[in-house]
């Protein structure tokens, strides 16, 4: 239902896990990214009504998200700032085509394979965490991530036939699996 | 409360009474761009967690209104499509100081008297408007926009003392006031 190429390793649970202060810190900056790239399909595609109402909602959601985890660091104690990002996103945002509906049809579908692998991590977190509230956080906003990217597939399918779009899937889904499989030394949510 | 230094002239609202397609159009998008400006406020200030509350609600409030615009359109058959802005936006934009601190306070202070002046404009356009479900429309609208004004220059006053914004949101709105008595060719909220 995720359409991603691999499961997310060892490596990263102990990774992020050693170091949950950065991780929900990360955290909430990637709910506000999320937030950003729903706001800016709005105004590249503002014709197609069918994707405004779903990035509206997006949007809505991830910034709902973003203060739930700001709530989650206070209660912790954990003072939120900037942080260096991962360079996962960046290093998918360069596998988007240039040119129209190429264009659309990749970021729509590179949205989804970051919402995806936000579930997938979630999922994980949720199962593993030793740290139960945490845990149960994660559970929470498992199903809204799988639901995003439910969306953003459906609606790359505006833009090209439905076999183009989850073939092009498929190819950002394998180079989504090597990228993440490298990782990040910092501690990320897509390290 | 506006802090504005001029009412709308009857230029205006000819312009824009004889071309309410139009009109309605730039507003959806007007819509948009705020949700937009609101958004790139917590891009730029994630740090003030009262600014990024208010601005999550102003983002949302916003796309709502878009979504309430394009409806309207809907309803009317007007086709729903890009519209060169007015200049309006980019002549206040022009105004904002570059070195932090100073920049959040005019970047605040303008996306007020942007609210503040369509709020302005709403209220003509109630009372005015000889279409009274359009009237009843703007109503509706008319104090979320006095809302978001007031939200807007509270929160400049995290960047600098209280005098020091009124006296600047002095000067913007002398600045606004000239900008919008120019106006544009093009029939526009802010034209």
């Amino acid at each position: 239902m995720l359409h991603l190429q691999s499961t997310s390793s060892d490596r990263w649970f102990s990774q992020v896990s050693d170091n949950l202060d950065l991780l929900l810190i990360d955290h909430a900056h990637c709910e506000k990214k999320a937030a950003g790239v729903a706001m800016n399909m709005i105004f590249a595609y503002v014709e197609d009504e069918d994707l405004c109402r779903a990035m509206t909602e997006i949007v809505n959601e991830e910034l709902e998200h973003f203060h739930m985890v700001l709530e989650l660091l206070h209660e912790r104690g954990i003072p939120f700032r900037r942080l260096k990002p991962s360079n996962y996103g960046e290093q998918l945002h360069a596998l988007i085509r240039k040119n129209e509906p190429e264009r659309a049809v990749d970021r729509l579908l590179v949205a989804g394979l970051i919402e995806a692998r936000s579930c997938e991590r979630f999922g994980m977190l949720r199962e593993r965490l030793e740290d139960k509230t945490l845990a149960s956080f994660y559970d929470q906003l498992f199903e809204s991530e799988a639901r995003h990217h439910s969306a953003y597939v459906r609606l790359a399918k505006h833009y090209a036939d439905d076999k183009t779009v989850m073939d092009r899937l498929d190819e950002l889904a394998k180079a989504e699996a090597e990228i993440i499989a490298v990782g990040d030394e910092n501690p990320r949510m897509h390290s």
